[in-house]
């Protein structure tokens, strides 16, 4: 994910690399604010570089093509292990925490375009494996005690539902708290799922 | 919402008036479908009638135009009326079980269509206005103590979470599971929210 992409200069200073992670990371972005309005099918390599500022030619330069750039904005194996990097036990305050500070600073979104998976048809198909697989199963496979597939499933469910309300419903109560406010009162019923007992 | 629009008839039969509400359904589901999928102002009213197989005519005939048809669309206050249908403490389990069973059964979506907001830009606004109004809101003031209105937000949450794990990412776990039984694991967390304490 953060292998540099050197072009035309042979040695690759910090401000370049810099560079060059700012440009893939608003391609990225940009693809992601599209996907969220259009149907795969329907977006062009064109839209995705204007929306990013950036030129055609450096989307490919970045990404090889238009199928590897979406591939990488399908999958969510980088985001399931930045969304799960924690104890289990204070795995659920750090769920919460990590999705309202990505959503809420970083205008990212680790696991919500999940939601979106019925605009893409058959690529919705490629979304909806990716996200049981590396983000469900993943966080699954970690739960010790019975019905760890299940607990896991709700405690998905539950931090989806609050990057619905807080992201695209815009809750104002939500939305008038400091994030570790919100970590505080919502955290509890996610690790509950988690460790539950 | 349940008006019988009689048209050439003088007197509406049971089966008649029936008739008339099973394609005011088959037309709500054919526009609600096609939302999740598409911009408001790329759907025509000849895709809403070709998908609920009837004729362009007979939509206007029942909803008198598109912008009214999806006025509809784009209110909650029936869905909220039946979803918040129970008394304050057996709430929490109402909600889960309307919304399971309004997807599974009907092929219906009581609260979810929020989540596709973003597709629809300006129409967008009506949405979350919608549903923070009719929705939310309306739940919040039923709840006695402090910060009704975030705890209604969170269980408004954690319910649309597990729209979007049932009924857009599938979870396995949650789709072998008979409805009463993922309402007993998931509705204490919702009622919580609900009745605190």
């Amino acid at each position: 994910m953060t292998s540099s992409t050197p072009g035309p200069h042979r040695h690759v200073t910090g401000p370049a690399r810099r560079d060059a992670e700012a440009t893939k990371a608003a391609i990225t972005r940009a693809a992601r604010h599209l996907l969220a309005r259009h149907a795969h099918a329907d977006i062009t390599l064109r839209a995705v570089a204007e929306r990013a500022g950036v030129s055609p030619p450096l989307v490919l330069k970045y990404f090889g093509s238009k199928d590897a750039l979406f591939a990488q904005i399908m999958s969510f194996e980088a985001d399931a292990a930045a969304i799960l990097d924690a104890p289990l036990e204070g795995l659920g305050r750090h769920m919460v925490h990590h999705l309202l500070t990505s959503q809420a600073e970083q205008g990212a979104d680790p696991i919500l375009r999940i939601v979106f998976a019925p605009l893409h048809r058959e690529h919705g198909y490629v979304l909806r494996a990716n996200f049981r697989t590396q983000v469900v199963r993943r966080l699954g496979e970690r739960l010790p005690g019975a019905d760890a597939g299940l607990r896991a499933e709700m405690a998905v469910a539950m931090l989806l539902g609050l990057g619905v309300m807080y992201g695209i419903a815009r809750g104002p109560h939500l939305r008038a708290m400091a994030i570790p406010e919100i970590t505080d009162r919502y955290a509890p019923a996610v690790q509950a799922c988690l460790t539950p007992g």
